[in-house]
């Protein structure tokens, strides 16, 4: 079995890295540059036709030369030129301001990575020799000296992964999303498919990277732990915690920038100056579309990785100190890899079902595509749980159960694994629900827009409210039946059958800013009103897929936070925690205040930056003559530096207020109040993430709603300029940083603070509780 | 001793209502009737001066004819007659609204005492029988079915007396708002006794009736249980949850009227007709100032009655079951009442610093001459507790705790009581920080608006989730300090100690309505600009008292929740309750998610009855020919029917979620999901409710800071009618549901889940859990 799981794993990770190759060979064939137009117009047939063209001259005849394509002013070199100049700016943006923040991180990382060393080291004075093993009696294990060496290096790893997931994504998505633009010039498949296909890339890269570089972490770092799997998986945790901490930084840095970026554009220019979205005229316009790249692209892709490393890492941890370990069962123990590589195979075939199975070839048919794959993901993957479970399991094994033993046989793992997967599809339905303009919920709060913002924002903070019940429910029964079935170790693979599809989950989501940025290309190289409508429908299901991605990062991280958790009181040696106890229920409500510090933190980073960006862009209308008439360029560069500075500058408090929050906890009060504030932590922290998440989603497409007109009743309360549509952009600015910055971080707040306690927890258990007693 | 409390608390008691009477002697000597203007102004010496000259006619000259005298056209008969008619229509508006939802109460209070009833009896299957006493080993207490019946009767008293409170507190403001108008003409400082002694006189009469009531309860229940104190204080605690339930609906319902009718006012008033608030035109503006009196006036008073009534219930279930109960003493089992006693007293030397050690002469003197009652009154309490404390306790003695006994000396209680009171001093101050327009909070969201509506609620909502912090701080201190001290009972003693200065409390509290009503009927009766100014002072300070008062009650009730919590867990007979058991876990997640579900629905009753509002209100501006030139007289009832409707109709599913959640949880998934359940919602609710009421705070102030235009910075935004007034009047709007229904009707929700689960607790115990088993 043991060179089974050593072939599998491997194999799958690069089935993985050669999808996503392919993918991109195939959409890397469009290209975007002046001289390319003719060649391109020349090999669909209509050369000469459009292409050399003066700009601004207007093809009135709609017929397109191919069955889908259509070739009109949109396809002369002067408009591609632009394409390409503009993808070019967001590039660099974004490229500048990733590099910026990771001098940050780098510098973070070191001192972070100086902490751990020390905080574990000290657990035995740095002694080298041999200790006795926590959980198997009468062996001994590696020093803990050891532990603080590998665990430093993991965490260097993790980090260094989550890093590289984050840029490859922003590489992947700034080159993406001129050739959507350039696509949807074709029609809307072509664009959905350059778009979805890019997504998929990302996925099947980030996912594949992850699972290999864990891969080979565990066979590296076994060469010197040998038999010590205690040892070995304990030093793994730290990959998780570097997989989390850059991506704490990543969501709320790149969330502050991209929100202070879209409010200042959206309240000067659509409220003020009353231009559309992405005017080139707006100042803020390039440092908006840097914004989806670096925050909803690079900071996204940090935070699915880390809940996926994290969760794996809980699993495997629980894993070494049950029956698995004990008996040396390296593909029993290896469960949770080998699920994930399942999950990459599933994951492949389905992303065919979107892009050659079944083709969209119509806007309305753009939603249930990407509804699909969700379902198809799930379908298959209950199938391929069930051929990993009964091919790795043995039938009957024990479970690591807080101090007790919980005999545990292989059915019941895959129905922990099944129900977090299946519980991720409820909690994806239902945000769909509640954040797609097809359904009354949103449609109630466009309608609340006809007596101004006050009622949108009553209604729209109502929905969010609302929108907490089925997926909180969706979690709890999750836990209940996981919990009871395996213990800890069940929670941890609920966890990572909800992620199991990452791959496709990445792709649908990574597809939204994508074509987010495709429509402010288009709008700013000046390409024809028909191109825009295309590119805002796969805009509007990239919104609704956008709140379904975050509600899977929320729903995984309460269970990632919940495995985490217990690996965390295994680790500490805790049996119980007794609500009871007034060390722990002081923790309990501390650490349901936790998500409202951070969040009024993160919510007036990006107000404070939004002022400031308002400031810059009505100062340089008022300065730059000709600036609103066309006739003058704006100063891009002093936008970008606005959002760049805020979301620098801003980040360091509530990522302080994270890191710090448990050591202080757990080092002055002990493991108790520590165990207290993660629990208070996660339940409150699910309730705000998953309401403003919604609540932001439903804003955004309500104002859509009515932008597009698409029904009698939206039609009445337009059109853009209306009163009803200004109360609408008024809820939709209050929604960004809730649903982009506030709303998102806290998945990896709670997740953050576990695995930082897991990490620590030995020490903790030495020298923790310098108070309390 | 026996004898000693026995004298003391009806004394106190006696007392209390005593000096309610003749504040309100004081009170009632201001006369509102055309007929007694002339009488009035000529017991000032001013006979025959302003009083009988015709309506409109204004007086340029300022000169009073006494010290801080004004007699203008504000004098007049028809003024006069104006003002008794609105009071009068104010007046019987309340009335029917509360008479009809007491009918409504009624009916549920019949059919839920039944329940409880049934449960309880059904506990020994309503045998007669005397049972053996579940904590004095080997004694025979009197049996489950005489603790139903008692317990349905005490359910029954708590009711009636919530109901009292609320009704009899809406009598005093309603008569006390015209009467503060009237006073406003001889200037602040009458203005403001006036509007302070109204409060003072509900305060005392609210506090002294709880206490009497629960004293002579007791005493006549007593004549029945003899010795079993087992089973007496267990009955009384009916009477924490008949007061709690009737406070859900009157917050709830009053919460849903108040609020309906204030944004409909204000989203057809003053952002579309451009007419200032309370402006007799409007047709809402009737049922907004009856709102204020059902909602913030006798909603109010039921809460606080409530908290204080379970508080003690709380204490005296736990201190029966310890030492105090075992050696029968009663003196030291009646602690509670003796420092609520103590309370009373202190209150009425508080008092006597506001109306006359102390007079208010200036508008500047009324804000810091209400924060001065807080600080007296804790400082002085202290000494109280001190007193009482060794006075009424033995040296030493023994608490329950959790199956365990605990040692505590009197000045451990001592500590308790006196953090609970300091604690709530901070709440207290924190809150006044972050909603006066005084402090840098307040004026950086007025600031916020300078870019819009937006930008003002995405500060605003920072500034809520930012005020959760010291709160939190100051309630686990609280929690901590008093629960390693004395157990459970510390808790309960603690929340005692934050309550037992209510009276005072009340007063502040309750002046803030009266001096909004007495704004609205100068504005309706049409006097000068200056009266107006001055009730708008009043007023100002009324919101952030409004405020302060609202973040005691939420501190108080989580102290309160934690100690009935302790007292159900006590009662249920369990000593542990592990948050790794997934039992608790998702009673833990679960609990936390139900503010949330509570909020929807709350805000989105607000939200759909303020839209039919303002169709009303645009219907009759619309049809009523002459309305807006003030020729013609609008359809107020049609408006009050709107708000009582919706009131009546709405306030049912959040109160039906409220009372069901215990018994579901209880009876269906057990006592330790039950545990989790409250400890969820208590840490979670306590959160939300702190944050939504400090945002609505703040945003009303922040609109009231750009109107009153009082330095450079205020006046950059204003004027009244500014773009940023505007944005600060769409905040308003939003923050009302928020701080007036919603959010301060979570405090209730935590409190009756958890006196609902200690009053069920036996019949949980013994059949609870048919799914959990």
């Amino acid at each position: 079995m043991v060179s089974a799981a050593d072939a599998v794993i491997p194999a799958c990770a690069a089935v993985g890295i050669a999808f996503a190759v392919w993918q991109w060979l195939l959409v890397s064939r469009v290209k975007v540059s002046p001289y390319s137009a003719a060649a391109a117009a020349a090999r669909n047939g209509c050369a000469g036709r459009a292409v050399f063209r003066p700009e601004g001259e207007v093809d009135d005849d709609d017929g397109g030369c191919g069955d889908d394509e259509e070739a009109d002013g949109d396809g002369g070199v002067a408009a591609m030129a632009r394409c390409a100049e503009i993808q070019s700016a967001i590039r660099v943006g974004a490229n500048s301001f990733l590099f910026t923040q990771y001098k940050y991180l780098a510098a973070f990382t070191a001192v972070f990575a100086v902490v751990i060393f020390l905080f574990l080291g000290s657990v035995h004075r740095f002694s080298t020799e041999s200790q006795p093993c926590q959980y198997t009696r009468g062996k001994a294990c590696k020093p803990a000296l050891a532990n603080a060496v590998f665990s430093t290096i993991a965490f260097l790893l993790g980090a260094a992964t989550s890093v590289a997931s984050g840029f490859l994504g922003m590489r992947i998505a700034t080159a993406a999303n001129a050739r959507t633009t350039v696509e949807a010039r074709r029609g809307i498949g072509p664009a959905f498919a350059a778009a979805f296909r890019s997504g998929a890339v990302m996925g099947f890269l980030l996912a594949s990277l992850g699972l290999l570089v864990l891969y080979v972490a565990i066979k590296v770092f076994g060469l010197y732990y040998g038999d010590d799997w205690e040892g070995l998986y304990e030093s793994i945790t730290g990959y998780g915690l570097g997989g989390s901490s850059m991506a704490l930084f990543g969501r709320v840095g790149g969330g502050i920038y991209t929100k202070a970026a879209d409010v200042g554009a959206d309240l000067v220019g659509k409220v003020e100056r009353n231009i559309p979205e992405d005017d080139p005229r707006n100042p803020a316009v390039i440092a908006d579309n840097v914004g989806d790249n670096v925050g909803d692209i690079a900071g996204m892709g940090s935070d699915l990785f880390g809940s996926y490393a994290e969760s794996t890492c809980a699993a495997l941890f629980v894993a070494s100190i049950s029956s698995f370990g004990a008996d040396h069962n390296f593909a029993a123990v290896s469960y949770p890899l080998l699920i994930s590589s399942a999950g990459l195979i599933v994951c492949l075939i389905t992303t065919l079902f979107a892009t050659d199975l079944y083709r969209v070839k119509t806007v309305d048919g753009v939603a249930p595509a990407l509804k699909l794959q969700l379902l198809i993901s799930t379908v298959l993957m209950t199938v391929g749980v069930l051929v990993v479970t009964f091919t790795a399991l043995p039938h009957e094994f024990t479970m690591f159960d807080f101090g007790e033993v919980k005999r545990v046989k292989n059915w019941h793992l895959f129905f922990c694994v099944t129900i977090g997967l299946w519980a991720g599809l409820a909690i994806g339905f239902t945000t769909e629900y509640f954040t797609s303009n097809a359904y009354s919920p949103v449609r109630d709060v466009a309608d609340s827009c006809r007596t101004g913002a006050a009622t949108n924002v009553i209604f729209g903070l109502a929905l969010g409210y609302k929108s907490v019940i089925v997926p909180v429910f969706a979690i709890a029964v999750s836990i209940y039946v996981s919990f009871t079935l395996a213990s800890i170790y069940g929670i941890a693979v609920a966890a990572l059958g909800m992620l199991s599809t990452v791959a496709t989950g990445l792709a649908i989501d990574a597809y939204g800013p994508i074509s987010d940025n495709a429509g402010g290309i288009a709008e700013m190289a000046g390409m024809s009103h028909r191109i825009r409508q295309r590119t805002d429908a796969l805009d509007a299901a990239g919104n609704t897929t956008a709140a379904i991605g975050k509600g899977f990062a929320i729903g995984s991280a309460a269970l990632v936070s919940l495995a985490l958790f217990g690996a965390f009181v295994s680790r500490a040696g805790m049996a119980v925690i007794n609500v009871l106890s007034p060390k722990v229920f002081v923790g309990l409500v501390v650490g349901a205040m936790l998500p409202y510090w951070f969040s009024a933190m993160t919510m007036k980073s990006v107000g404070s930056a939004a002022l400031k960006m308002v400031e810059e862009v009505r100062r340089q209308f008022a300065a730059i003559p000709g600036l609103m008439e066309g006739r003058a360029t704006p100063d891009y560069a002093s936008c970008v530096r606005i959002s760049t500075d805020a979301s620098l500058r801003e980040m360091m408090p509530p990522g302080a207020l994270v890191l710090l929050a448990p050591l202080v906890a757990g080092t002055f009060f002990g493991v108790q109040t520590l165990a207290g504030l993660l629990a208070g932590a996660l339940v409150s922290g699910v309730q705000v993430a998953i309401s403003a998440s919604n609540s932001g989603g439903a804003w955004d497409n309500a104002k859509k709603y009515i932008e597009a007109g698409a029904s009698d009743h939206a039609k009445a309360l337009g059109p853009k300029g209306s009163d009803a549509h200004k109360a609408a952009v008024i809820g939709d600015t209050i929604g960004d940083p809730l649903k982009d910055t506030s709303g998102p971080s806290l998945n990896i707040l709670i997740k953050l603070m576990a695995v930082e306690s897991l990490v620590f927890a030995p020490f903790f258990a030495a020298h923790g509780g310098l108070i309390f007693k």
